[in-house]
Order: C-alpha cells, then sequence, then structure tokens
C-alpha cells in the first residue's frame, strides 16, 4: 500500500488521514504468469493499477486474431474501460506476461472515492488525461502506415519494455512482420 | 452561455452563482467552413466544445496523406489533446466542414476552474472518461480489418452525421474505399 501513496502523491500530496480513508478502496492481488484478469463476456469489475509485473491487453476478432490493444507495466493502469464504465460485458482480455502485484479498485469505490475528496477526483482526472493522451498516440500511429513511425512510438511509450517483452508481441502489436521488426531493431541500435 | 450551463449539468447541476464564476473562462468562437482551428505546428491553446456545426479532426502523415482522426458535432470536445495538454506544437489540424460556434477553453483555465471547484473537476472527468471509451472504441475498430464492423461503431458513434458528412471522408476514416462504402450504405440500410 506503500506503493499506492506513492502513486497518488506523484499526482498530489495526502495527509495519513487522508490515506487512511483511501486504502480500504483498492485490494491488492498477486497475479501469476499467463494468468487472466478480464476475458471476453465478463464483466470488467476493476480497473488495475500495476504495482509489479507486466500485463497485456488484446482483443480478439471473430476470427480469433489477436490484436493488442495495450501493454501495461508498473504504474500503468489497466481494464477494459468500455466495460468498466458501462458495467457491460468485456470486448478484451486483460492477460499476465510477468508476475505481479496489482491493485483493484471498482468502479463503485472510484466514484465514492471521486466524491468524497476533491483530491481523489483530481488524481483520477490527472491519470486520465495521461491515459487520453496515450489513447490518441496509438490512433495517430495506428492511421499511419509507416512502421519505423510505429517502433519510434513504441520505444518512447515502453522504453523499459523493450528487452523484456517477447518480440512476438511487439511485432503484433506494431502490426509489422517479424523480420520487418528485425529490421527496425538494427536500424535503431 | 446557456447551451455551456446546460451541457455542464447534464452532469451535474451548478447554482448561478457557481455557473457565473464559470463563465469567464470559456470564450465563443465563430466558425465559417473551411476555417482551421488547429494546424500542424501551432501549439494548440484551446479545446473546443461545439456549440453548433460539424468538424474534423485529422492528421497529415510524412506523405502528405490525411487520417481522420475523428469528427466531431454538437456538445463534442475536440483539441489536439496531445499538444494541449502537453504544451507542445501540434500534430494535428482541426477544420470546419459545417460552419458553427463552438466555446474555447485555455489548458490554464481548464486547470483553475478543477481546482476552484470540485464540480467541474467532477464535470472535467466524468467527460474525459467518455471521451477515454470512445478513444478505446476507435483503436478496436481500427484494430480490427472488418470494414463491416468498423462501419457499424461509426454508425453507432454518430448517428446524426451519416448524411452529413460527405462520403469521401467516411470512407477515409473509415479506411474503406468509396465502392466498399456504398456497398456497406446498401446493406445497412
Amino acid at each position: 500500500m506503500e506503493k499506492l501513496r506513492k502513486h497518488i502523491e506523484e499526482i498530489i500530496p495526502v495527509t495519513d488521514e487522508e490515506f487512511e480513508s483511501i486504502k480500504p478502496f483498492f485490494t491488492i492481488r498477486k497475479v501469476l504468469k499467463n494468468q487472466y484478469l478480464i476475458s471476453q463476456g465478463d464483466e470488467a469489475k476493476y480497473e488495475y493499477i500495476i504495482v509489479s509485473g507486466i500485463f497485456r491487453v488484446f482483443y480478439l476478432d471473430d476470427d480469433g486474431k489477436e490484436h493488442i490493444v495495450q501493454f501495461a507495466t508498473e504504474n500503468w493502469w489497466m481494464s477494459d474501460y468500455i466495460s468498466y464504465f458501462n458495467q457491460k460485458p468485456a470486448n478484451m482480455y486483460v492477460v499476465c506476461m510477468e508476475a505481479g502485484e496489482v491493485l483493484c479498485l471498482t468502479l463503485e469505490g472510484r466514484e465514492k472515492l471521486s466524491i468524497a475528496l476533491h483530491k481523489m477526483e483530481h488524481f483520477f482526472r490527472v491519470k486520465l488525461t495521461k491515459g487520453y493522451i496515450a489513447l490518441q498516440q496509438r490512433i495517430i500511429s495506428l492511421l499511419s502506415n509507416k512502421p519505423e513511425q510505429r517502433y519510434k512510438e513504441f520505444a518512447n511509450l515502453y522504453p523499459n519494455l523493450m528487452q523484456k517483452i517477447p518480440k512476438k508481441y511487439i511485432a503484433e502489436y506494431l502490426g509489422v512482420s517479424r523480420e520487418t521488426l528485425s529490421r527496425l531493431y538494427s536500424g535503431n541500435k
């Protein structure tokens, strides 16, 4: 829970008393490699703040092809937000690629915290703003057909993950072949 | 300004006194057809809430090819948010397709309003949440290679714009040819 406090205080300082009232809304959960936190068809009950580990959020199309929406690691937030915010069945999967721990927060908890503490509403708004920017960047990257640019944006977004994520998934995220990825790697060393 | 109040009160009611303190942060601006509100290279100083009119947000790649990020109409918000939030030069263009009016808000105004009024911080958070969901949906739509699905999502997102936006731009948004678009239209009547 100390990590949670640090995470919040990167945005806004809270008093001990405030933090005591915030803590009960979060539950901590260990996640094993290959374990799924969200599966298509289930309702996404939680959003997850990653304490440690690496995760992959993906979408399976009607032909069973996987499309990676995002990777997520320490301090990132993730969920199927369409499902989470609308309380509808999920369209996406969230799976663990490297074992770790996450903090879980329900939508009800999120709303209650926001109403109770202006500081928490601020915290959520700022985090959401950062998330919004990341998504707009992902859209531009998807719209552009330049593998070099996608690669550059990926390296920029996930500087710590380049060596940790199997190349197979990076190629998939970028929408390029393994050969093209190797060329991009060697060109950017 | 009455529209602004209505727009805010769709999320949270405000008193007359509160609204008087909110109003000065917004300026109203008329926009003509083909007029640009944001151009690549400029800093996006404002976010815009659309009172009336239709707008197109697009990105121009290095080859000069246009990629449509979103359309926007009444009550939608738009900006180059990467530029707006980070105070960096814009990568995108915002252009008017049908003349109208917008309410302009600076980032400084946005932050001041959020700090001064918990209600406004709430309002921005809720709007941002809706925007976040729309972007996540756009990403899934882009990742999926099914024109039918993209078309369905487009129709769902912009039910009022189907007849108002030139087909050329709809085809571009969906990443399909004019012929494919005609087929999708006739198949969904």
